[in-house]
């Protein structure tokens, strides 16, 4: 339990140095309490030995599942979906042979009773199996490692290749030395071992469904550097910006962000509109963790400690300040005062996605829906209640089609290429949160 | 992990208050490494509810226990038995009706899959459940909460009873503020509710077969003011002395002991003989951990850091030096030559337990065969061997009968007494370590 | 010692508030090792009570003054120069009333046994003195306390002031809800009481020694957000990088900074040149403490670790990177190899400050001399030697314009004005590290 | 802060073994609070380099010498009395050249300036002085590092000794393979060098004064098998039992302790007056540190935590329970009643030492005048309050007589020998707890 930096110290890594493979796994877990127990990766010794697995995501029907392995007598030690999935893969399906285990089978078996959403490592013996559900809800890519120095590894052949790596988001595999190699596709069961990466089996939708990964990765949780389906976050969060310059002009001054996560869209917000981009937050590099808060003033105060104000930027200037989303709507008031207060003349708000309006049942935490702005009476007159002279979000039309004008751009180029195939069917996104339509049904 | 005192802080126990009842457990993992996966209680949650195991012991047929959950699909996420004990608890029984649990069928199929040795608590809801294994290996008894300031609490009934506590010994009881209320007999499943214990069933042993208890528990694990099978330990100690007076007696100046395990045998061998009981050593409570020896000079100097030496009290004297057991052989050595060094004209040791042998399968950490003096050439002329003028250690017989001289003249006068119905059969002790034979046949 | 983080807890911050002044300090200590004893605040009892003293600064006669105290017979307990301010705050001056202490007379004793440099605060009973040497070389400034909500808080009296608070930057002050009052003059002696801030005297400088505040704390130390001499710290920097794009202009198809220290100067050279500004770059947020690198591998990686690369934003592009210092050069050249590999056609770099040629005797830590790119052989090839398609630092003039041009310029207008008697003298800055010239004499 | 087991890791011992020298501290701190910078050894640079100094006792003039240090002009850090004779040692005396330091002049300057109580040891480069105050008020022995396994070393050289060691108490010798060598006597000068223990000086008391070793050692701090002037703890305490059975003698069945501290005098009871010794109780190994009372039950169980109760050892019989002492008494009265509870037929207490009635200025943690016991209505009719049958304690006289019984028969021996001429004067033991006489006058 904790940051990866006090878990982690040179002494227990030492202790990992002896093996060459391995998995790990760093969310705050969505179903289940954050406690010891439901740490990752879960662990049990099986007939052939143990298996490890680490995973990304929520069962839509963990609770029949409970149930159902319960009443075959196994008494579960955590709340969580992962002792779910691994007992599931622990099952013998009934053709298995005794001596040796089937993965294929029990990870094909595990997707038949569960849909979505996960994207999964499995770990047994000298094998890691990577795969992601059928929906492709939860991102899942792997890397290789290249000789240091040597960011491109453009050419090189497995054999040359240093080792694997699989992640959530392709961004961490710089920071290692690895450079991207492809996504985990949605059904896919890839088996990686010392040299080589090998697909076993892709698990069709049922007919008709479209993929549906997450839309929110692209407008807030990914790292702007990582790709998702071919193409870099940032550059659909400009694209996002610049689709809301075309939805909602403004006449200003100047366009400017709230540090850091909004900045793409409100590059490709002002490079649209023609107006000087001026930095008018920066971050407040002397704030770290926010819960100690050791007296009224400094509760009060909120929002308004994590930022420095650069006044002279805008005094007596129309401000609009992009955002990346608006949730609750209680971080964004005390910001529009401080920037009034310091001398904007005006404050136009624009929100580089739609206004959330529904719960995600797939491993995003997301507010209730009583806490959600856009459920809120206040929403009617948005602006007025968070103190902008004018507030606009971006479409969902507007949205998905940024995130998916160079998917499908790119897809018609790729009619020929192998991995096309994997893709098969339409290409959809979950915005489930946006609209309320869920890509499976939900099971209780 | 840890100790209790670093492990419980104020706060982490305030957080229990909520409650009233509950489970813990403090021993050392015997079978299982030391880890923090192995620590119980043990909580899986059932079709029932949640259910908690707390166990003492070690099961003498754990791998084919093992083998035989994995091959029902059960994946096993801890090495240690008490998992083992709690997934079996998690089985429904054939006849078990779907909606009510029936606990004393699940217990008694756990005594039909594993004979010895346990002693265990389960707690379901509002009743936690003893159980201690039919061959009585591993103690386990009941007292119960009185008023504070009353510690006898004689002539209470149920009803004015506080509460009840369970604990594998008696000692524990005064520091809470409970009094001894009675053993849990070998077989018996009681039942343990708010204001009521109640025996639901007693399983026998297989016909013929004695109970045994473990006779180091009087020898050398358990505290001198503990309780068990109707007798205080410190009395079978000191009557360890004295039969070893009888059996080696010495002409010697004084009696001392190697505090304070040995005293009540040293106190007891003096009296006997009609020595002085004197002095010679105290601890020396400034030596805490002994694992930082930081330089040579340190870690020869060993077990001596331990003691003070009181030689105003035998110098130019012949002692007689009580030791409750000698296992190693490398701790006596050193006070032998200490307590020379210091002006000791003799010294002579007398063992209050006979010689260990055999490796233990049921819950004790002995050393290995090999590290045992007992087994060891050197033991042929042990008295050369550890620097002292005579060594001798208590018969087993004479152990056994000490032990058991108490029971069976109380068995004889309670003839009649209910509870004696549970002890039917055969009074015996698992002298296993001493002799080699074992209570129940091994498995692996 | 520690991050504030993780030394002060909600507890131990409670127990400060029975209190309603006090004084803190945080940073590294310069001369005298990082350790315990060297932690300010340092109080000592003197006759008229407890005085506690937190400075910031470097005595540049400390050895003198050591010798010159415990020739005295004051024996030292630490290294630091802080425990010398204090002691010599300690000393009766010759004319001293014996009941009351007169700490205006002790101070300037002080500034008398050492001209620079430092900025302190030291308290006694419910009185603070702000202190800030004669050459002005470290920052200290005043701001004042506002009911919570009211960051302008223009137009309030002193009696309508909730409080004041004493920082080296302003920038701290929005994060606890004041605002920026002034600064103190270098020379100045100020006593700040519970409602009221005074000025009890101003030291002059020796005739003719311009003011000598350390231009490094515009370039690299302070953030943007801070006020030295009545101009933001941003502002400031956007004027180096526009004065950058007058001396070292350069064809290409984009500016982007090395976040994000060098963005104010990077969005200048872009708006002063025309170029779009477009980021190349972004921070890993998941990388922090960079002292566990637990192979080779991750040792070779070095600062790429440190940013993700944002490759669609520049591929095939001629980029120029501003940075704002290149010290030892050993940072940039990684970033410029990303950049490459990344498909980056050209990498021009610009820095937006001149190179660090000598040490600093004032405060600072700066690597030594053979340590500095600026000395080496390299650094007439540097472009070469990083990888750059070019490399061109600010020249001396172009900083201590881009500093002093908006300083003068108020100057001129000021000059009615009461502050502006503080400023009597020629305006300066230290350069020392640039030029090697210091503002005083070092002794030794 | 800490004990020293917590404090000092096998990793922060490591860095000590590149010296071979050295002083540490592990007392409470009586005067001044318990906080880190009270923290001994304490360490100040002097112009002839750093002396460190660790001290115990208490200086009966502090204050007037802390008044006396600052109207010098020297702040000081803490509230120790260690800091005043720190500063005080660091002063130069009037003759002493300005190359060489006189540590010898300025340790009597030191006792000079305050006459007791303090045991010290000071050291500077490679040599460190031991000093006790003329008084020997606090304890101060030599011991000498033997080869390891040979404890007595009876007839080494010096030059054969592998190194000295100095503590208050002599047992710690035994623990790190050293052995008795010598008391530093009352206001001796010792200066120890890598091979050499020489005495410089001895500084003679007023006129008429005795020594004024504190008896309270003797009676309960000190560890039985440590050695003061002569004798060993271990044999005064059993001559306080023994005068206790001549002084109160009482029929009963039984001598019992209070576990562990009585045990000696116990004995000694137990043996002159011809009763048989038996233990009544054991030490609760489990009751550690005892600030967690989770619980009103807990709390008011109190002492009977600590204890366990050996009922069948004298149920029904007459107890005489020895104690030590009897201070606030209101830890004997649990006991008491447990004994009762437990089956006692009487409980007499006998008490090995006098009741203690004024409080210690010179180093002894003792209750407030008004916590004692014996300056409560309540001591007129102990027994009853406590809840025994009789208690009585041992007289001053007595005290005084088993202490110093063997000093003058020893000394009667030793007219002629050179180390004689240290106790010089009347030999006396400080008894101000318990007769309210000083050995010094008091200073405020």
């Amino acid at each position: 339990m904790g940051l990866v930096n006090h878990v982690f110290s040179e002494d227990s890594l030492k202790k990992l140095y002896i093996s060459n493979l391995g998995i790990g796994h760093t969310r705050y877990s969505t179903s289940g309490v954050s406690v010891l127990d439901n740490c990752q990766p879960f662990v049990v010794e099986t007939l052939h030995g143990k298996i490890a697995v680490a995973h990304n995501g929520e069962l839509t029907n963990a609770a029949r599942l409970r149930r159902k392995l319960m009443r075959h007598g196994v008494g579960l030690s955590t709340s969580s979906d992962s002792e779910l999935i691994t007992q599931l893969l622990a099952f013998t399906p009934p053709l298995e042979n005794d001596d040796t285990p089937d993965w294929v089978a029990r990870i094909k078996n595990l997707m038949n009773e569960t849909p979505t959403s996960y994207s999964l490592l499995m770990m047994h013996k000298d094998i890691i199996y990577a795969v992601r559900d059928p929906y492709g809800n939860r991102p899942l890519c792997i890397g290789r490692l290249v000789p240091v120095g040597d960011i491109s590894g453009k050419g090189k052949t497995n054999a040359e290749t240093e080792g694997w790596v699989v992640s959530s988001e392709s961004c961490s595999f710089l920071s290692i030395g690895a450079e991207y190699y492809r996504e985990v596709m949605p059904g896919e069961i890839v088996k990686i071992s010392r040299y080589d990466v090998q697909t076993l089996d892709v698990v069709p939708r049922p007919a008709g469904d479209p993929s549906a990964f997450c839309i929110f990765e692209y407008v807030y949780f990914a790292r702007p550097d990582s790709i998702f389906e071919g193409q870099m976050v940032y550059s659909v969060r400009r694209r996002c910006g610049q689709q809301l310059a075309i939805e909602a002009p403004v006449e200003a001054d100047l366009v400017s962000t709230v540090p850091e996560s909004a900045t793409p869209a409100a590059l490709g917000y002002a490079q649209k509109c023609g107006l000087p981009y001026i930095e008018v937050l920066c971050k407040n590099r002397y704030v770290g963790r926010t819960f100690i808060q050791p007296n009224m003033r400094l509760r009060q105060l909120g929002v308004a400690k994590k930022f420095g104000v650069l006044s002279d930027n805008f005094r007596g200037k129309r401000v609009v300040l992009i955002d990346d989303s608006i949730v609750r709507g209680n971080t964004i008031s005390p910001i529009i005062k401080l920037l009034r207060e310091s001398g904007a003349k005006e404050v136009h708000v624009r929100v580089a996605s739609p206004p959330i309006r529904f719960p995600c049942y797939m491993g995003i935490n997301i507010p209730t829906k009583e806490e959600l702005i856009a459920n809120k009476p206040e929403f009617h007159d948005l602006a007025n209640y968070i103190g902008a002279d004018s507030v606009v979000y971006l479409s969902v039309e507007g949205l998905v089609s940024s995130v998916q004008e160079s998917i499908k751009a790119k897809q018609d180029n790729e009619n020929n290429l192998k991995s096309n195939k994997f893709r098969a069917g339409k290409i959809g996104h979950c915005i489930a949160c946006l609209v309320g339509k869920y890509p499976v049904e939900l099971e209780w």
